[in-house]
């Protein structure tokens, strides 16, 4: 049974594992590559290292039964709600390898193997989503400028993603949850532990109204580098992440990184400059590598996707006479610089004169809205249209 | 006597009046034009319309009176404390017409034909020197930014500029006074009226450890459309403008548009988003027509002059071999994109890669530190340097 063999590569390969990301892409399949493991097959190449002192180690009946016992399922590339969308566009940029953001990290540029979920089919809540994460040591001022920017996100259908720590993050949740929205925890510990366990009713809200997520299988304990990779996860599922408050060395830096590296719309929101809570965030935006947003408003206009339209913008839509007039002023711009016989992203971004996240993000919602098709790397458009 | 005729001329023509400057420029000296204007001479032009109402008021000799009573004294473009590098550069850079910022506001874009000043030499005070404003209706966390900046702008050599108004302005004027250091107020009203009431205080102690000036004739209250000149010289004697605290339609953002316009350095203080107060900071940031500083630093540095130098910069400049090796890389950058044969600064911006403004500033620097020579608007270095 292939969940099985998907349950014994989560657990002897802890995940991101560009190796098993290889070999998958390659075109062996899960019990092929669950049985090179287990007989220490010639052809795993790097992968035989990885699994070296794990390979033995056959717990998945056990971590499967873990996870239903708290109601969570194993999902895999295989599944309806595998959210793969957003992994091919965040790790499709990161191959091309045209962002240095990510240094050492850019060997942990893979998508997971499979993750554990509770509650709301990842691929829905996700399909409009945005990280929104922030210091545990949250301020005053951190913490009610993201119950704004939250609330005014889940009233406009954006779900908000975070990582469930415990300031920023809490708040986050917590006012996505309040304003009826949904939102997304990704955990960088087992699926069957609660951390940090103070948050253990927000988790379990969670489950109920939103996805609870993690990469890694029960039991697994949160440390300092499951943390980083979970990182990359709220960045690589949503359109961008903005960053509440961060001083200098938070490690929500560390998730608009990812965003960066991905090529996802990375967003800073500014905060007094008397105290250093907001240090983080003023430096990504000075050197060029954030864009300043205020409020949700900003952040819905800047990732410009359908659930961003404002009331004027629905009555153009609703009266536009083609699809076509229909567009913004940015979409319009991606639009026309799309090629009838095909164009690859960074030549339409600088047709249109846009940075090349915000154009990948647009034209994915053109395609999302049937004006452009994509075949791997190149858009098209109608000629006629 | 000429004094008496600059006195004439500051009376009957109310600063900036683009006629007068153009006969100044055209040779015509101020007897000349002033004997013009009482015989309403053919040549005058525009200038007959302007002082048609006032032409026959001849109170040279009391507004001087006046002005000595309180202290001060006119001066002109003949007095040495002149400041003509930096009226040069702001309204030659206005002339160009490159910047189209200044809008309904470009008739206004010209140098005052004289000046009211107390206290300090006006050409030394502001040779190193910032415009700092902000809202009249400051909170505590506008006042305690500026008091920030101002105190290291004044540890650092530099002097504050504003526009001498309650809230944000009186906080920069009193924490650079409190630093020990330089302060020039820019009145909207005659220099021998004390505006804001309640600035009294204030206003003697910048007479006395500052400068005090005013384009406008003794008596002359305050009135909205001298808000808005007064603002063009806050902006064009200072080598950047910054904006701690302001709204959405505060006139600290005009101030900051006449630095633009005058090719001078934009710059905004962030503050929080759960608050309207910096409103029109982050709008600014956002457009691109400001850069977010965070403190005395960000300013030091963005405007690059030899103050701005901390210790490591100072000792590699004590043992640079050259003074070429000691340049900043953005200096450097400036520096190379110069032709010993003659540029123009829009040239050097473009290859250098570097915003107009901030270009012409390190030219100008570069000229002062013997670098670099200029003629009119083109600059040269020395191949062999």
């Amino acid at each position: 049974m292939s969940q099985r063999d998907w349950a014994y590569l989560n657990r002897v390969v802890e995940g991101p594992s560009r190796p098993l990301r290889q070999l998958l892409d390659a075109g062996r399949d899960p019990s092929e590559i669950a049985r090179g493991i287990r007989t220490r097959a010639s052809w795993l190449g790097e992968l035989a290292g990885q699994t070296e002192a794990r390979h033995a180690l056959d717990r998945a009946e056990q971590d499967l039964a873990d996870a239903a016992a708290v109601g969570a399922r194993l999902i895999t590339p295989e599944s309806p709600e595998w959210p793969h969308t957003e992994f091919d566009l965040a790790f499709g940029f990161a191959a091309t390898g045209r962002s240095d953001h990510l240094r050492s990290y850019q060997a942990d540029a893979v998508p997971p193997h499979a993750l554990w979920v509770r509650g709301r089919p990842l691929g829905e809540t996700v399909a409009q989503s945005v990280g929104v994460v922030g210091t545990r040591a949250a301020t005053r001022y951190g913490i009610e400028a993201t119950r704004q920017i939250a609330t005014g996100l889940a009233t406009h259908q954006w779900t908000v993603v975070s990582g469930g720590a415990l300031g920023i993050d809490t708040a986050a949740h917590e006012s996505a949850l309040a304003a009826g929205g949904l939102t997304v925890v990704v955990a960088a510990c087992g699926i069957d532990r609660t951390y940090p366990a103070r948050n253990a009713t927000l988790l379990e809200r969670i489950a109920g109204q939103g996805s609870w997520i993690s990469e890694y299988p029960p039991g697994t304990p949160p440390q300092r580098h499951r943390f980083l990779t979970r990182n990359r996860l709220v960045a690589a599922l949503t359109a961008g992440t903005v960053i509440v408050e961060a001083a200098w060395r938070s490690g929500a830096l560390n998730t608009l990184s990812w965003a960066e590296g991905l090529g996802r719309v990375t967003m800073a929101v500014p905060g007094p400059v008397t105290g250093s809570g907001s240090l983080g965030c003023h430096e990504r935006i000075k050197e060029g590598r954030a864009q300043l947003v205020t409020g949700a408003d900003d952040i819905r206009a800047l990732l410009g996707a359908a659930g961003a339209l404002d009331v004027a913008e629905q009555y153009e839509l609703a009266f536009a006479a083609t699809p076509v007039q229909a567009l913004s002023r940015n979409e319009l711009r991606v639009f026309d610089a799309v090629d009838p016989a095909g164009s690859e992203a960074q030549t339409v971004a600088e047709a249109a004169g846009l940075p090349l996240p915000l154009t990948v993000h647009l034209l994915l919602d053109l395609v999302r809205r049937g004006l452009l098709t994509r075949d791997g790397t190149v858009w098209r458009r109608d000629d006629t249209l």
